[in-house]
């Protein structure tokens, strides 16, 4: 059944099925490294974080005020004040002072508060007399003072491995006394295009196409807290784009082909894959368009996925396969580099024969947001960039306007797209 | 009325109009830097770019398949097949190839279709004989080519000033042949900690604290586009709070100061920027809590922020008043970095006085987002490591479970946390 215009014919898999063939091939190994925190804001904890300490370390006062024993205040009114000494000032890194009764200490925001029976009353709340204070309401025990461990307790789990650090987080850390962490290794991704029609972006030939989608890839993978490297263009030759792979394969933690990957005679990437050793392809053609021919390898315990030339089809290989082997490569569930919200579908959905790799523009509305779909060819770029995520729809599946969906955010920064 | 226990009182106002105040007082201009394209990412336009090219800049072939006349697949039918002769292959890259009625060529995808009159059948609904092709379905002139410019027209607005480039935008300006662009310089924000009590994060003192909350708002900054610069410490001595912000104003873009800015005796800030110069404060004191004494200045047409000290009023500082600088001095709508979005309440607010700055955890539910309100002291950063956003209550609102209110994400990246 070779013909000599087509290279192979697919028997077409599910596209979870695929991801299953793909990651179940892989024994993947995290590894960690251990960055100053100033530094680790983004990424992933390799390891868990318990307090050993008490945050705050002793009672401080939570406004400025007077610390008083909360006995000297009972029945205070105004009818019937209670005045006490001020027998000095305390502010926060002062060593708190012990005080008698019918006296009091003015003590600013975050100063320390003795241990035992206190309570502080708010400077507004006073009336300053000379160096006596007037005071017209009762407290109670504790009032207005902030108790030791209040806000980190001492023996409590903070953060667990997986946890991916933000601002707050690595202030929290910073003070309970941490100031680097282990955190799980950025995975290195090889980025390969492959096209005798190829040139660099900063080439310019008359009918030849720029590696942009190479660009735009590395771009992504980088927002998913990969490392990228382009490498250099290979021309359809199946002895070098062996040999390119080989190397990439060497040096990354995931290979990813753009383009080669169809069923033409210079769709030599899937043989170029299996010619590498074993297990070689684990699968290739699936049944979701656009992205039919999306495929990927194992070899070494590295992937290689295979993107497909059609940008929209580059897209489907990148998040369908790619971003899952990423997140786990990151330590990280899928749903946690992957943002997806719910949105109304403006208009009804066709049905279609296999799934479809819905692409839709997001706009914010009253009560949600609202998802536009955006269509045209899959080998136009202007559809990726007007819209804002996808939403995969099941086969056979009829959406009606008003359905809500799940809508995939192509990154996290496509919030900012969204008005 | 003067007290020695408190330094000033507030007359409060709105917060809308203490931030009026602020960008009323500042006159700002933008400035620009060219960098390569694949650096450009996540920066903000500065430039609008029109093509001056057509992509495709000639017809394509949608697909592998061969190019052929309409005409002679008039009819063409199971019963009625037509056959071609094959005359040659065009991939990418080559130069098209006119044929003669009854010919036809195979064309690999993104092969060059020659101008004219022409279709292409996909490979798989042909049959291959030899040298011929076998046709058995009717073609319309231009099916399966993509026409020139059908991506990108010549002259077409592509993307306007202002506009945050995405990787897929960055891809499309290569495709274009733009291999740099004219984007805003980053901001430069100096963060300035004031407290005889602190220490840098390395030191470890009994009873001082970590300047912490430098390195939250610093790690912010660079979420929101800025480049921070966390300053030494400063002690509570007017001369040298001076001294420090003349220092930063004359190095960065906008200055914030950390605590110091509140009513009591050691709360110098407030004063340090009233002795810089004209116009000085600008407002201090908002109808909102926690951040009661949230102020600002501004001097040589430089803003100065006062974030208190209390870790959600540095919060409500930081977002309120400094982000929309920072949008400002990035040539942004403030939603374009501070993104927003709806949650249904999970419980009911009880009404405030004041304004108030409500912190909610968000959660995915069938329908949207929940969100749930978490409350605590706003000293404690305990309280903003387990939320993921706030929302702001007007005064005297009562909040019901079930209202849809506007949640403002701390960052983009807070997607992540919410599952």
């Amino acid at each position: 059944m070779q013909r000599s215009d087509q290279k192979r014919t697919f028997k077409l898999i599910p596209h979870q099925e695929a991801l299953n063939r793909l990651t179940s091939s892989l024994s993947i190994k995290l590894s960690s490294e251990k960055v100053e925190i100033s530094n680790a804001v983004g990424r992933v904890l390799a390891e868990y974080f318990v307090s050993k300490v008490n945050i705050p370390d002793r009672k401080r006062a939570v406004f400025d005020g007077y610390v008083v024993h909360p006995e000297d205040t009972q029945d205070a009114s105004i009818k019937n004040p209670k005045t006490l000494d001020v027998v000095g000032n305390i502010f926060p890194g002062d060593e708190a002072i012990e005080i008698s009764h019918r006296q009091a200490i003015f003590t600013a925001t975050g100063g320390t508060v003795p241990e035992g029976d206190y309570a502080l009353i708010k400077v507004e709340k006073t009336r300053r007399i000379g160096s006596k204070i007037e005071i017209r309401s009762s407290l109670i025990s504790g009032e207005n003072v902030a108790l030791i461990g209040e806000d980190v307790k001492k023996g409590k789990m903070i953060f667990k491995a997986g946890h991916i650090l933000r601002p707050q987080d690595a202030g929290l850390l910073v003070g309970i006394g941490i100031s680097s962490v282990k955190v799980i290794k950025r995975p290195k991704v090889a980025i390969i295009s492959i096209g005798d029609e190829l040139v660099t972006i900063d080439e310019n030939v008359p009918n030849k196409i720029v590696n942009n989608y190479a660009l735009i890839i590395s771009c992504l993978v980088t927002e998913f807290g990969g490392i990228p490297k382009i490498y250099d263009i290979i021309e359809d030759d199946i002895g070098k784009i062996k040999q390119g792979l080989s190397q990439a394969l060497k040096e990354m933690d995931i290979v990813l082909t753009i383009s080669g990957c169809s069923v033409g005679p210079k769709d030599l990437v899937p043989d170029a894959i299996n010619l590498l050793g074993k297990p070689g392809l684990v699968f290739h053609g699936i049944k979701l368009s656009p992205g039919k021919v999306v495929g990927a390898g194992v070899i070494n315990n590295k992937a290689i996925v295979m993107l497909p030339g059609h940008i929209t089809s580059t897209f489907v290989g990148f998040y369908l396969f790619t971003v899952p082997i990423l997140s786990k490569l990151s330590g990280l569930k899928i749903e946690k580099i992957l943002p997806v919200l719910k949105a109304r579908l403006s208009m009804d959905v066709k049905k279609k024969s296999l799934y479809y790799f819905l692409r839709v523009r997001l706009k914010k509305s009253e009560d949600g947001l609202t998802a536009l779909p955006v269509s045209g060819g899959s080998g136009l770029l202007k559809i990726l960039v007007e819209s804002n995520g996808y939403s995969i729809v099941p086969a056979g599946k009829v959406l009606k306007k008003g359905d809500i969906i799940d809508v995939v955010l192509y990154t996290q920064k496509e919030l900012a797209h969204i008005l």
